[in-house]
């Protein structure tokens, strides 16, 4: 047994079974080696971005991490804006990146880097394996990191000889992760703030903000008449019918202020105080209201849902709090607006879609708390183009879930060659893509940091209206079939036959 | 006048007059300031690879630098593949990165990263400007170091309230380039080995491999019987008639070798020894000939110019060595081969052509050499997807020039937005997109490592067959006119017309 199939039966025989994978000459061993070990799957990516963000949306539905599978510092590169955000959404990952031959990197070669230096902002680990014998416990210990509370990414490094020579056989298991503490005597003092100090919001984020600690969460807001919100960044909501009514912090300053001017103490669950994406002149970064007490339960590097726990049993909080109740709205018709779409979105999506929401500017979510439950992925680190990638990695991750992508025009364009993958899997994704012919988002941003424009040049830096992209020819170009609805009843159709046949689809609406 | 005028000022005072850019909110004020000097070119990529890579190839063809205007650590994290190349080719950029605002950065946003850490692999200098009054004095010394012998990547970071602060007003002029030394002692004894240890080769790259440096090589290798080669990495080459006869070292190691094995004596010049691109098993990565003796008239960081001046006049070079011939071929007809296509260029291309060649596997070039004259960029830091963007920057850098963009379908989907950039900017780029379905050099490189795939799951890694890419479709989806040629004959018209006509042009064929 080489180096190579060492590493993928390692991952295999610790649980890691899916790479995304965007090879190089100096990973052709890991290639060969996953004809060996059928219990991998290999997915490509045309472009690594697609491989990072599918690892991080995989993790984000699954809890558990896949691996990655990077040409040397110049391809990691290309996939490092997806592994920051992964990074800010504490997604576990082995992100294995192929390197030189270990004899031949003293010499230079055109492409040699520095990549532990690149891997340095998004990693919480990093090795580079000194041997084909000492790949299976690097990898084992990848995997550690990657599984520990909260997920990390873990680096793995390979030189090529590592791969091709002999290794000695014997496969490592991972260690499970330890569980980090959390502070009792803080969460009696804010058991004591619950109860007195109010108007209270619980600040969620991360393991707090989904499955049982949000339901722990609902439970304490439901006792103490707190309200519950989700903090930045957050990697996963869940919403729709019969979730914990939730609200989400806005992206806009104004908005964000107004939202928690009233509340006297914030208490941060698995995130820290609230503060503005950007920094603008004469805008504060910091969004607690003056004077408001701002305590931390957990940190999200403590024991989250262990603090919630003992929160809730201190309380006696045993009665989970107000849910949405299902409401459909009736299908739109006439013209296409952004509402429209939207309401057309909530009545059709099916039971457990997993939305993965890169349209940002086009956004109107109003109507789909009341929709069925669905899960959505959101940008956690601010890297644009994760839209794409993360819904290959969500299809990849629940076969069995509808994806709905709605994805913005000029953000699909960082990491639009996601298409083809989901053509190749024939994964269940059906992509909105909102082209509203700019950067709106920058149009706005641009007023909001009182930049002033006085003429063409800086438009023509901001507008995507010449020439105008036409989605629905490079999906195709992709092998990803795609239709244009320029009507509110045409998109109803559209999205319905797209949400009813296998594989993915493109639908392109002008905004 | 704000941070940002200053910034835009002092670049176009300093002759940097283009900017490659894909900004972001921290980056609006810069962007606004565009339209205050209006000298300044602004180019929008719709990725920031294509903007690296335009910059790029814009000093490879200017030998002056531009800048480029790139969204904080992830958004320069997308532009670092080319960067790599650049840093390799030893092209001369002034890399600005828009950062948040000084007063948020220890919020730890969401954005916030070190970027730093990532810029350190491809840059020879690094600052981030701590007020608006220190920009201009900032953004002179980042000049002064890309416009130096030999270029390098200056990353300049600027937080957000640089750029709207109030700045005092003076514009700084950068310093005129610091002349690198040589040795004339190395010369000396260079000169002695050129007259009596034959065969000699002088291995060329950088400036000694183009314009006066090429030509006192040719003298030099006229006077001595040496023989001109170029080594990786290559930045640009000047071939077709009326220029020197010069070999490139080969890329797979069996050829190198045997390129190099007569020579008795290899003098390097711009250049290290040769080292293969990729370590293999049982295979060496060194590739002088045993026994061989290597020198170094000068390194890339010492004065080429100078260096090769004082050694031809030490040995009385005064004429001017072989030089190709113009020998056009007939047009082919019948069945579309790489042979043919290659013959129909050779046949087609106008003089000064700037041909972009990333069709690696697909590349045919015997018919060139007696083609009319022209450049070639090619790959420098083995980053693939350096080819759309190259074009771009190309085209820009030389607008009474023809650029043909020899792609493979591989490569080309990594920043296969760059197709947009020519759109936008009515660019004079042919594009001949070399479809074969495959990541053909991985199949190869796959035997080189020697790697026995089994079964398919490998296979799945290599080919691009499902679906396949229609690149077609994809240009036109960008707004790129593009056609599909099926025989020699349809080659000979779309290519004939493609490069007649003002704008860009796709031709794909199917290899």
């Amino acid at each position: 047994m080489n180096g190579a199939e060492s590493l993928i039966k390692t991952l295999v025989k610790n649980n890691v079974n899916v790479c995304f994978a965007n090879p190089g000459t100096s990973e052709m061993h890991f290639v060969a080696a996953l004809d060996a070990v059928p219990q991998m799957r290999g997915v490509l990516g045309l472009f690594e971005g697609v491989c990072s963000g599918a690892a991080d949306a995989y993790y984000r539905m699954t809890g558990k991490p896949a691996c990655t599978l990077m040409h040397c510092g110049p391809g990691m590169a290309n996939g490092i804006a997806n592994l920051h955000n992964a990074w800010r959404a504490q997604s576990g990952m082995v992100n294995i990146v192929g390197d030189h031959a270990s004899f031949h990197l003293q010499h230079d070669a055109p492409l040699t880097t520095d990549i532990v230096s690149l891997a340095k902002p998004f990693s919480g680990w990093i090795r580079s394996s000194a041997s084909a014998s000492a790949i299976s416990q690097d990898a084992a210990d990848a995997i550690t990191v990657a599984r520990g509370m909260p997920g990390q990414i873990a680096t793995l490094i390979l030189p090529a000889d590592t791969a091709w020579t002999e290794a000695s056989g014997e496969l490592i298991e991972s260690k499970d992760p330890v569980s980090p503490q959390f502070s009792e005597a803080r969460a009696l003092e804010i058991a004591g703030l619950l109860e007195n100090d109010g108007p209270t919001l619980l600040l969620l984020s991360g393991l707090a903000a989904i499955n049982e600690g949000l339901e722990l969460a609902s439970r304490i807001a439901e006792k103490t008449g707190a309200q519950l919100m989700t903090n930045r960044p957050t990697a996963r909501l869940q919403r729709g019918a019969g979730r914990p009514v939730l609200d989400a912090l806005a992206y806009p300053v104004p908005d964000a202020l107004k939202q928690l001017g009233s509340f006297k103490t914030i208490i941060l669950v698995g995130t820290e105080e609230p503060v503005s994406f950007f920094g603008y002149p004469n805008s504060p970064s910091r969004l607690a209201p003056e004077g408001a007490k701002v305590v931390q339960l957990a940190s999200a590097d403590e024991n989250v849902l262990a603090a919630l726990e003992y929160l809730a049993e201190e309380l006696d909080a045993q009665t989970s709090g107000e849910r949405y109740k299902l409401a459909l709205p009736d299908l739109p018709y006439g013209d296409l607006t952004l509402d429209k779409v939207f309401q057309s979105v909530a009545a059709l999506m099916p039971d457990e879609t997993i939305m993965v929401n890169e349209a940002i500017t086009s956004f109107r979510g109003a109507a789909l708390a009341t929709a069925r439950p669905h899960d959505v992925l959101q940008g956690t680190g601010g890297a644009i183009g994760h839209g794409l990638p993360e819904s290959v990695g969500a299809a990849v991750a629940c076969p069995d879930r509808k994806v709905l992508c709605l994805q913005a025009d000029g953000s699909a364009m960082y990491t639009i060659q996601g298409l083809w993958s989901m053509a190749r899997e024939n994964l269940d994704v059906v992509t909105v893509l909102f082209n509203n012919r700019a950067y709106r988002i920058l149009q706005g941003e641009m007023t909001k940091v009182g930049a002033m424009k006085k003429g063409q040049t800086a438009d023509q830096l901001l507008n995507l209206d010449n020439p105008v992209l036409d989605f629905v020819s490079i999906a195709q170009g992709m092998g990803v079939e795609a239709s244009r609805a320029l009507s509110a009843d045409a998109f109803n159709d559209q999205l319905a036959a797209a949400l009813t046949k296998q594989g993915p689809h493109l639908i392109e609406i002008m905004v």
